[in-house]
C-alpha cells in the first residue's frame, strides 16, 4: 500500500526544514528518519540561525543554492511562491521559536511537522491548534517514541482489554547525561535548554518529561485530569529546574507518576514505562525499544518483540524487519515521517488520511503536554498541592 | 571468625518463636533463615494464635512438648525461669502484636529479632525503642533485604563517595500478587493485611513501602524529614488503601519517592531501588539480588556482583559462596540471624559486639519508618501537603 | 508431607563428613545445604587430611571430640559400632578417594552423598555401582544443579512434549575464574585438579564438563551414544587439559555439544544448557537459576519461574518460597540432601522412598558421566574421531 | 568528512540492483540501507527474475522505466553504455547467481556489492577475487553484521591487546524461525535455500554459519586453519543440512566452534560471538547489538555501549545517534553502503580510499568463508575427521 501510494503520487514528498542543522543536536535524526522509507526528500532548509552554518548544512543535503535560506520567513515566502514548492516544513528550532515558524508556514498552506514540545506555553497551544484547524493542515509533533511499533501495540493491548482497568500508571524519562552535573561558570555557555527564556524554570517538563507524559497517554488513552508536582534545581549555577516529579490522577481514576531528570546521572537514555491494570502489567525501555514485557500474576512474563504475526495491524504496517533484527530509534522516527507522507500523498490524491494521521502525535497531543506544564508549574508554586489541569476546548 | 565465636559460646543460640507457625507466609523463611548458618537452633514456641497450628508447627521443628507454648505470655515467663532459657526470642506475628509481645520478652531480658514494621504507630514505637534501652537487650527488626551483601556494599559505595553528593533517591516494593485485584467477598476471608483493624488504613505503609524506605535510607545514611503523599484503594471492598505514593525531601536536599504498591498486576516481588548522585548512579532489583548495577555518565555501566575480591569488608562478611553462585534470599535474611547471633555471643563473651549490630536493622530502624507512616497519612488527609516526620528525640 | 517425615522418624538424620573441611572449596556449601530444611545434622567427620584441620574443621561445627576422626577408615569403623552411628556419610574429598572412601561406608550399611565425579574411571563407577545394589543402599551423588527446581521443571516440560521430539542439546560450564589462566611456577603449588595424578590429563571432564553432561542428560532423559572430542591444553606449565569440546549424538538422534572450560577467562561460573525440540526451545543459565525461558517460533518468549502454581508437582515440591524471592545454589544443594534425607527416612519407616531418590542423581547418573569421560579420551586420542561410549550393562 | 565528500562529489551515488525485489526477503533491508544516509540513489534495477515482478519493484522505487530490466546482462550493457551510468550494481540474487552477475558488472568497470556468501563454491570464490583485481574494481560482500559499531570496536579491543592472546572463539547463527521445522509436502513449494541445486547440501553453511564465521575472524583477525564438522539433516522431507556443527582451529593455536542452524526452535534470529583471551572475554548478541559485555576474571562485567567518547574512532566513525537511542540492523548494514559510498567517491576525487574499505568485507573475506565451506563439507564426508583448509594464494 505504501509502495503504491508513492507510486500514484508519482514523486516523493518536498519537505523543508528550519533549525535541524549540524549545530543542532536533533537534525541528523531527522535526516536519517526523513530518508529511511524513500518517501520523502529534503530539497529547502534554513538549517541554523547562524548564517554559515545554514549554508554549510544546506550543502552537505546537496540542498539548491536558491533554496538556502537564512531566514524562515524568507522561506515561507519564497517557497510558497514556487510551483515546485515545499509538500511540508520540518520545524526543528528551539522551543519558543515553534509557534512562529509554524505560523508563517501553515499560513501559507504548507503541511508541519514539529519537534517538541509543541510551544512555549498552554496559551500558544491552544493558538496554534487553531491555526492548523482554521488553515486545514496537516501537522505532526514529533513525541518519535509512540513511532516504535511495540509501543502501538502497547496501546492495542490497553484498548483490546488486555490489561484489565488501568490503576497504576509510571512514566518516566530521567537522562543523566555527562556534562549536565553541573553547568559551566560562563553563562554564554550554557544550552538554550538550560536558560529561563526558553521555556522557563519548568523548561524540564516541556524538554524531557513531556516524551514521558505522552507516551503513556498514548498508550492508556487516558488523559491526566490533576497533578501535584515537586520541581529542583541541583546543578549549581542553573536557573532552572532540573528534576520534576508529578504524581498524577487520570480521567478514570488511576493513578500514576511522570518523573523528568537531567540529573539521574549515568542514564544513557532514561525512557520507560510501566502500566498496571486489573488483571496485567506491561513495561517497555526505551533502549530496549523492540520488546515489551506482559505479566499477569502468577503466570511467565511474557516477552513480546517486533515483528511477530501475532501483533496488532498497527504494529505491523510499521515494521520493516523481520524478528531479531533490531530496527532502532531512527526507524521508529521514520516512521512518523511516512505516516505523515502518506497522510499528505493520500489527500493529495482524494484517498482518506485520517488512518495515517491516528498513528501519529498531532496538535491535540502537544496541547495536552502544554496543559499538563501549566499544571505542574502552579502546582509546585503552590507547594505541591494537587492542581486540576486547564480546560482543553473540545474543537 | 564466626566459627571462633560459635566455638567459644560453645554451643548453639537458643531461640523460641512468636507467631510464624505453618499458617503464616513468613515463618518457613524465617527457620531456613535461623538454621542456615548452624549459629542458631530453635527450642521454644508459641507458633500461632491458634491452638492445633501452634502445636502442630512446634512439632514439625521437633520442639519439645514442655516448651510448645499456646500464649506468648506464658512463654515469656516460663523460658525466664528456665536454666536453660533461650536467648533471644523471633516475634513473627502480625504487627499490631510487634509491641506487647516485644515488651514482654525485653522485661525478662531476652533479646528480640522482630518482624517489620516494628509496631502500630510512631508512640508505641518510641516507647518500644525506649524498653530496648532500658533493658538493656539487643534488637534487630527484620527488614531482611538489606542483609543481601550487596546491598552492604552498596551502602559502602554510597558511604566513599563513590557517586557524589547524593541527589536522587527512589524505592519501591510494587507487589501484584494473584488474589489481591479483589477482595473476597466474605469479610471474614480478607487477609489481615487488608484490614483496618491491624495498623489501620495505611497499613500498606507499614507493610509493604516500609521495606523500600528502610533500604533507601540504609543505603544512603540519609533521613526523610518532608513527605507529600497520596494513598489510593483500588480493589473493591477493600477497607485500607492497596498503593502509596509518597515524595520525600531528604535531609541532605535530595529528593525521592518512594512507592508502595498490592495492586501493580503481574509483579512477582518488585522490590528495587535507584539512587543517583553527582558522578554516578546504581540501582538494585531484588529480583537479581546478587547484582549492583553502578554507572557514570558516558561510561560502561559496570555489573558488581557478590564476590569479587573488592568488595567492601562488610559485603565480604556476609557472603558464603563464590562469584556465580547466587545466595539468595534466604541467606540474606540469615545474615541478620548470624549476625544477631554473633553478637550475642559475644556479649556474653565479653567481646566487642557492635560491629555485628551496625551491619543490621535495628530499633531505631524501625523508629523511622514508623515516623514515616506517621508522616504520610497526615499529608494524605491534608491533600498531599508536605509534611514533616515528627521529632525522633536522640537517646 | 516433608516435616511429618521428620516427626515420624523422630530426629534429625545424623550424617558424618570425610573431607569438606576448611581447606575445601565445597565443605562451607555442603554445610549450608544439610543445614537448610532442618532434616539433617552433622555429628561426626575426618574432615580433612591435614589433622590439625580436620580437628579445627570438626571443632567449628561443635562435633564431639569423640566422633573427630583423623582417618576415614577408623571413621566408618568406629561409627559402624556406635548405636547412635550416622545414617549416612558425605563424601567431600578430591575424586581419587572417592570410591575407596564410598566403599568403606557401603560395605559398613551406612548410605552415601558422594560429591562428584563419581570416581576416577569408568572400571571403578561400574564396580562403585555394583557396591550400592549388593549392600542395598541409598546413594546420591551432587551434581547439585539438577537441585534446582526450574531444572525439575524443565524435565517435567521435556517428558510432557512441550518440546516436541529434541533435535538439538547444548550444554557448558566454561569458567574463568581469577588464578586459572596459568599455573603457579612451582609444581607443589598446583591443585589438585590441575594434576594428573587426580583423574588423568582429562580431569576437566570429570571435574567440570561432567555437570553439563549431566544436566542435559537429566532434563531430556536422553543417553549419549557417540562423542568426538577435542581436548587442548592453554595455560602455560599445566600438564592437563583445561578446555574440552565434546561434539555428541544421542540415543534418539539428537546432536549436541558439551563444553567445559576452566579458561573462558571472566566467566563467574558458566553452566547453561539449551534444548531444542522440533515445536519449541528452552534455556537455562545457572547465574539466573530461578529462571527458564521457553520460546516456540514467532511467539513471545516465556520467562517461566521458579514458585508459580502452574510448575510441575516435582518443582513444586522443592520450592519454599513465594516467587520472586529468590532461593539461590545453596538451597538447590539443600534439595539433594533433603529427598536423600526424606527417602532414608521414609525406607526405614517403611514407606515408599523412591519417590524421593527419582528426583536427585544417583549412582546410575555417576557412571552415565564416566562412560562419556572414558570415550572422549579416546576420541581425543584419535584426532576426533567418533567414538561409541562403552557398554553400560543393565543391572 | 562524509558529508564533505559528499559534497566535493556533487551527487549522490548512482546504484543499480539486481534481484532484491518485492519476492525478496532482503531486499528491502537493502533499500533501506541504501537510503539512511542520503550517499545513495537506486536508479535502475533488474529486480527480479519474474518480469512482472521486475518491473512492479522498479516502479515501487520510482526507477525510470528506460531504467527498469528483466535480464541483468541487458542491464550491464546498456547501463555501461549511459553517460550517466550507475556506480555500483548490488547484487541480491540467490547465491548461484553472484558469479556470473558480479562478473558481468566488474568486466564493465563497476563496482560491486554483493549478498553473501560470495559465491558457489571455493573455485569460483578464487576466480572472483582474480576478476576483482583484474579489473581493478571494489567490492563488498554483505557480511552486514560486522557494520554494527560495537562490533568494530570489539575488533579495535581485541587489536588493542586488551583480551590478551586468544584462545577460545565461539560464533552461532542457531535461528529457529516459523516454518523451518518441516518442508511442504509438495517440492516446488520449498524455499531455495532448502535446494541443493543452490549451493549443494552444505548450504546452511553459506546462507547461515558463514555470518558466524565471518564475525568472529573479523573481530579477532585470525583465520581457521582446520576443522571438524556434523552436518545433520533433522527436518522430514528436506535434501540439504539443516544444522552445522564446526569445531575449529585457528592460525595461532586458539580453539573455536562455529554452529550454524535452521532448526534451533524458537530463536528469532541467533547471531552471537564469545571471545577469550588470556585476560578477559567478550560478548555480543545481535538481539542486542549495541552493547558489548567486557569482563576480566573477578572483576565487574562492563556493558560497553555504543555512542561513548571512550569507543574506537572505528566505532565512533559508523556512530550517528547519541547513547541510549539504538541505531539497529538497518543502520549497520547502511554502514556497509555508506564506506563503501564514501570509497568510490574518494577513489573518483583522487582522495585515499582505503581507510573506508578496510572497515568492510572484501572479496577475501568472501573467499576465507568459501575456503572454510570447502573443508567442512570434506571433513564430514570424512566422518568428522579434522581436515585443513584449502590454501588461498596471496595475491
Amino acid at each position: 500500500m505504501t509502495e503504491n501510494l508513492l507510486e500514484r503520487f508519482g514523486r516523493r514528498l518536498r519537505l523543508g526544514m528550519v533549525g535541524g542543522g549540524r549545530d543542532s543536536v536533533i537534525g541528523g535524526t531527522h535526516l536519517v528518519a526523513m530518508r529511511a522509507d524513500g518517501l520523502c526528500e529534503l530539497v529547502a532548509g534554513a538549517m541554523s540561525v547562524e548564517p554559515e552554518v545554514a549554508v554549510r548544512s544546506a550543502r552537505a543535503e546537496l540542498i539548491a543554492e536558491e533554496r538556502t535560506y537564512l531566514d524562515y520567513r524568507e522561506m515561507a515566502e519564497r517557497e510558497a511562491a514556487r510551483a515546485d514548492r515545499i509538500d511540508a516544513v520540518v520545524v526543528a528550532t528551539p522551543p519558543q521559536l515553534h509557534f512562529p515558524v509554524a505560523r508563517a508556514f501553515l499560513e501559507r498552506g504548507i503541511d508541519v511537522i514539529c519537534e517538541k514540545p509543541l510551544c512555549r506555553d498552554f496559551g500558544e497551544a491552544l493558538e496554534l491548534r487553531d491555526l492548523v484547524a482554521r488553515h486545514d493542515r496537516l501537522f505532526c509533533v514529533t513525541h518519535c517514541y509512540t513511532g516504535y511499533p511495540i509501543v502501538r501495540h502497547a496501546r492495542a493491548m490497553v484498548a483490546a482489554g488486555e490489561l484489565g482497568a488501568i490503576r497504576l500508571i509510571e512514566g518516566e524519562l530521567c537522562a543523566g547525561d555527562q556534562g549536565v552535573a553541573t553547568e559551566p561558570e560562563e553563562p554564554a555557555k550554557r544550552h538554550w535548554r538550560f536558560r529561563k527564556d526558553s521555556m522557563g524554570t519548568g523548561a524540564i517538563l516541556g524538554e524531557v518529561a513531556s516524551h514521558a507524559h505522552h507516551i503513556v497517554t498514548f498508550v492508556t488513552g487516558l488523559k491526566v485530569t490533576e497533578v501535584s508536582a515537586e520541581l529542583t534545581t541541583f546543578a549549581e549555577r542553573r536557573e532552572v529546574h532540573d528534576n520534576s516529579y508529578v504524581t498524577a490522577r487520570f480521567e478514570n481514576g488511576a493513578r500514576g507518576r511522570i518523573w523528568g531528570s537531567y540529573v539521574a546521572s549515568g542514564n544513557d537514555h532514561g525512557l520507560s514505562f510501566r502500566i498496571f491494570g486489573e488483571r496485567a502489567g506491561i513495561r517497555w525501555d526505551q533502549e530496549e525499544p523492540e520488546v515489551l514485557w506482559f505479566k499477569a500474576p502468577g503466570e511467565p512474563a511474557r516477552r513480546i518483540a517486533r515483528g511477530y504475526d501475532s501483533l496488532s495491524p498497527g504494529a505491523a504496517a510499521a515494521t520493516r524487519l523481520r524478528p531479531g533484527h533490531p530496527e532502532g530509534y531512527a526507524l521508529a522516527f521514520a516512521n512518523l515521517y511516512s505516516d505523515l507522507a502518506r497522510a499528505v500523498m493520500a489527500r493529495s490524491l482524494g484517498i482518506p488520511h485520517a488512518p495515517y494521521l491516528e498513528r501519529i502525535p498531532g496538535v491535540d497531543d502537544g496541547v495536552e503536554v502544554m496543559a499538563l506544564i501549566d499544571a505542574a508549574v502552579r502546582s509546585h508554586a503552590a507547594n505541591g498541592a494537587w492542581t486540576e489541569l486547564p480546560a482543553r476546548p473540545r474543537r
